[in-house]
């Protein structure tokens, strides 16, 4: 059960006191209050978490402070589409727009290594008129004794490159609520001329305190990684943690499914659940390629397979596709096997906005389903 | 090990006689007899199957009506592509060409009802220009108390119909041997003007009997569903009891497979596999949107999940499409909530028809990896 | 919908064939009769298959041969327990009970190969008191290139051997109707001494016509292994055509799950379903542990895995263990590695009737939960 | 590559300072240094992370700091087995020893709710002889709107309680670091009567910064849940991260996994490899049967599936076993629905009695495999 307090009721308000203890007077009920920050004002909610079902809306809804009781029938409440009456939760961030109805490519390195690889990458990405990116400084891996990212050190030079080149957001996962922190002051340092959106990666999908820093600490964009071998509902409703924290600035993201059946892929691809995810949330929808198929394998039609799945995905309206570059993947610290080289990229492109101009094409053709 | 006889020699020659007696002789070893028909002769093997590995090739490279001794090494060693020196598996069939470069679309009837339905199915792909059709007269179901299909019955009704409307190709599933010869009597009967590509379903794609059946007794083309919960690499040994049995004309079709993460779809779509099938086979792949989605469900873009899967299929490549149409979806006997209406042929086919054109621009767009 | 007939009423009776024509005159319904043996009358059903549910059940009614007739809407009409008040399913053959009160082991060779080899271990289970052993003459192999089992030709020797040694049932796949009547015609000739219990593998687990060649064309008791990739409840649908058909000697076997969370043993191992089986249907439940682990694999306490999954399934409750022993495992012709040698054999007894003797002491530990 | 200093090293020793620079001179490689505290003395170790192979090892022993250098081939370093010459990984604590050879209950409340519970809870266990419980007092729930846990708050509560009736060790989960110091301050607080071994659950079993944290931080025992979706090796690596942080007091946990094919369980129940890990580590291995099987589904021989499958954990060797008992089931805030009843822990722990001594019965059964 939700209280959503009137438009001028802070959390530290008299009555919203009176209201937790009213609340906490039911046994097994315990509350939570949220501050969700909106572009003219905050709004104010109170949840009451537990065995909900039994109590009476009435005593709430006389408190003079309290705008409206809403129960939690529906699914993904702040995420959902509910029939399709919610604004979409598209955003715009440092000059660039996100919705549903975009299409951005994010390609750039998995890890970030030397300095010389990320000016190479900003550069190149820049001259052919990318401005947002990829690149990896906490790296979460399997193995303790792997390689575990650059860290906080690298952020520095990474932004100043970006500044440089005119990248406007960098996709940069974190797997500690301190990373916000660093990132949010090294983007100050850096003179805030670029931007970062924070990936929450398929490991995290379910670390729900990780999914709460960042809906309540950052205003930072999320773009959230499908968990692995949870199912799609699973990992919609973790994406609440990060909504009902109050950060509405929410990417959801596909990167194929752990299973046996995926072979010969690295995970099984399911980019067909690029117009799933449409129907049921309002968030914009990426695509991984490169997680997803995990090498160069290439068709005897002379495509890579990543390619390949890459026009699946937008072909059926993906929004935007995270891809792994690097100018020497020999030498990649991570995942070099799955990188495409920098003189791919022109093709990529290309090929990227055949599958985008056919997605387009699809639409027109549509008979009219729904409207006149 | 396989023997393959130099062209002149039958199985019936002497000197096979004495090879099979040779292999037996070997613990542990087994024999079989295989009669490949080609275009312009018969090629006669002999398979040596159990502990092979330790058996000299000498002694049989001796006998004068031997080619060469060949060893299995290599996977699929029909149907695989084993760098790519083999020809192609695509066939011509009734007047059409099915391989790895055509594309087919086969609108139908999951199952058979009244006639009435089928005829309305093959007047209407006719007025579109189709003349490949699915239609079902044999259904396995997974309980025993529901509709089991029409069977040989309906037989003589869908093949009139079929070649009253210029259809050419019905793809038909079997699930015991006895259908091929109830098959093939009706097309006699019905005077031959349409033809049958008889389908292998998933339940029984390790049916190991009725493929070297579909192998051996008939030369209809065989459309092979991919098993469900199987690799696809045991999925591709399957069809290898087809080319072993001497039929060569395979179609391979991806169905979607059944985990606990594909929801909401029926099936965990899995056509990021096409290329992957073409880079390990030479066989033409088709792809089955309707068994893959299993629902009418609609993105918000108004269009139909059924149709962004089969955009998926074809931008990659797929040679053909098996979707389920029907006039009256509402009282279908089967997977009646999958059916598209009659009324949007036109838009399916358009929409195919932008895939199509992207695949095709897609591959005017490679800057030549591999040649000039 | 299923129409019962009265005692004396065969499937020949005038009044049925009427009911037919009522039955097949509703539109999208056919129809099928089943006649099912039972120890002192047989009992004639006619199935209604299809649209049944707006079908009236009176006019049937009123036909003077039908003793009632039944919707269709408990799962598992023939095996299930619909609350506990049906007979249990358990059966004797050939002197030996097989119920889910009753345990048996059934080692014996995974494929026939040299006679000496079975002679050797019948001869070695009859040392040790069993009279029950699996043994392998048709082997459905991934590949075709893999040995197929030995077939019909071993039949004979197998039978002779079984019956000098007193062995009383042997449970052997098939994999084609016809093997059944290879089966009866070798037990005929063999003097009947031993008894088949017929196998139907995972890969046949809904190969539906199979399915109802065993429930219709033999009186052979049937054991169902449990299909690879499909939910328990689909295995148990599947179950339902062997027993629709009318042979209701059957019992459920698990054997492990195909799945990437299985390692390191070869299947995921599924005896927690033992319980559960028990209590959807009265069939009795067997356990294979040999093609659940499908290895020597040994804990540190010096126990292989195949005796502790052994020992986990009996412990709650297993009905019979099917386990693969070879005189000379390194020379089996097909899953030698996870053979036990002969030697081993009085510990895996030993080792069973821990398992066993702790069950029943768990069963005298219940408070009593239900009854007094 | 693992640099293992001599006994009298510490971190601080300007020779390792040199090493850490000589390392990070080497492209493509980070360091990290490790303390691990013994029972006797601390062990320093620099771990060389990256691009590690093709660095010599000579540079790095010529330092008279240096012990060894190790480099990283073997799975699972600091908990694997390699062959069985390393120490045994289990423990001593609050009274209580744990390993590869004991074994405890840990019955108890999924979720601390009121204090009455928790002090019937713990009464009722030491009147059986108990002195192991597991109590949950921060909860990860799939939804934000479920009830989350008591938190921080109840502590005193449970530990106070705990040490009044003589619990040696509560199992409890943490999801995030500073639990550890909240759980950490409570138990001084309480007079240290009890002690805690802190979960993680399934849901963090990659949150690798939350596994450094307890690896790290943290004396306390460490209960590691499998995790859900991954392969047993990802989740035995992910111990890794622990014990490589310096904390050797592991337990790992067996809780089912989530796939399509463990119905009607709510979980695939995989104890059977209990044995597989005692094989692959030295750690011990609990499993959590009411997680697994999520209801008090009942088999027809009148005993909870709940009961059966911990019985079969035990008689192959389980170390513990987590079991949720609850005073009033129906009133139970987080899965009420499989949680025992008290007056059935008498039964239950009978019933855990019969299958130990089982197990016990076969290691005497073994014909000694390894030695005389």
């Amino acid at each position: 059960m939700i209280i959503v307090m009137k438009a001028d009721v802070g959390a530290e308000a008299p009555e919203v006191r009176q209201l937790v203890e009213l609340a906490e007077s039911y046994p097994g009920v315990t509350t939570e209050l949220h501050e969700i920050a909106g572009s003219t004002r905050t709004l104010t909610e109170l949840y009451l978490l537990g065995s909900t079902g039994v109590i009476p809306t009435e005593p709430f809804q006389e408190f003079s402070c309290v705008e409206k009781v809403v129960r939690i029938t529906e699914k993904f409440r702040s995420i959902g589409r509910h029939g399709g009456d919610l604004e979409a939760v598209g955003f715009e961030y440092n000059g660039v727009e996100i919705s549903q109805d975009t299409l951005h490519l994010f390609p750039g390195l998995c890890a970030v290594d030397a300095a010389a690889n990320v000016d190479t990458m900003f550069e190149v990405l820049a001259e052919h008129g990318i401005c947002t990116a990829r690149a990896g400084a906490y790296k979460p891996r399997t193995s303790p004794y792997d390689f575990q990212g650059r860290g906080a050190d690298c952020l520095p030079m990474v932004f100043e490159l970006a500044g440089k080149h005119g990248i406007k957001i960098i996709s940069m996962e974190v797997t500690h609520e301190s990373h916000l922190d660093e990132i949010q002051t090294a983007l100050i340092e850096s003179g805030n001329a670029t931007g970062v959106m924070v990936q929450i990666g398929t490991r995290n999908a379910q670390n729900f305190e990780l999914l709460k820093a960042v809906g309540q600490q950052t205003e930072l964009p999320v773009l959230f990684k499908r968990g692995m071998g949870i199912t799609l509902e699973e990992s919609l409703n973790a994406c609440e943690y990060v909504a009902s924290g109050g950060n509405r600035r929410i990417v959801f993201c596909l990167r194929g499914m752990k299973t046996n059946l995926g072979d010969p892929h690295r995970n099984f691809v399911d980019f067909a659940h690029v117009p799933a995810v449409k129907r049921l949330t309002r968030l914009p929808v990426f695509v991984d390629p490169s997680h997803s198929v995990g090498s160069r394998a290439t068709a005897p039609d002379d495509v890579l397979d990543i390619y390949h799945v890459t026009a699946q995905g937008i072909i059926v309206g993906a929004n935007g596709v995270l891809v792994d570059f690097h100018p020497h993947p020999e030498n990649a610290l991570c995942d070099g096997p799955q990188a495409l080289h920098m003189d791919e990229l022109a093709e990529f492109i290309g090929d990227t906005q055949i599958a985008r101009d056919a997605y387009e094409r699809r639409l027109q053709n549509r008979t009219g389903r729904r409207g006149a």
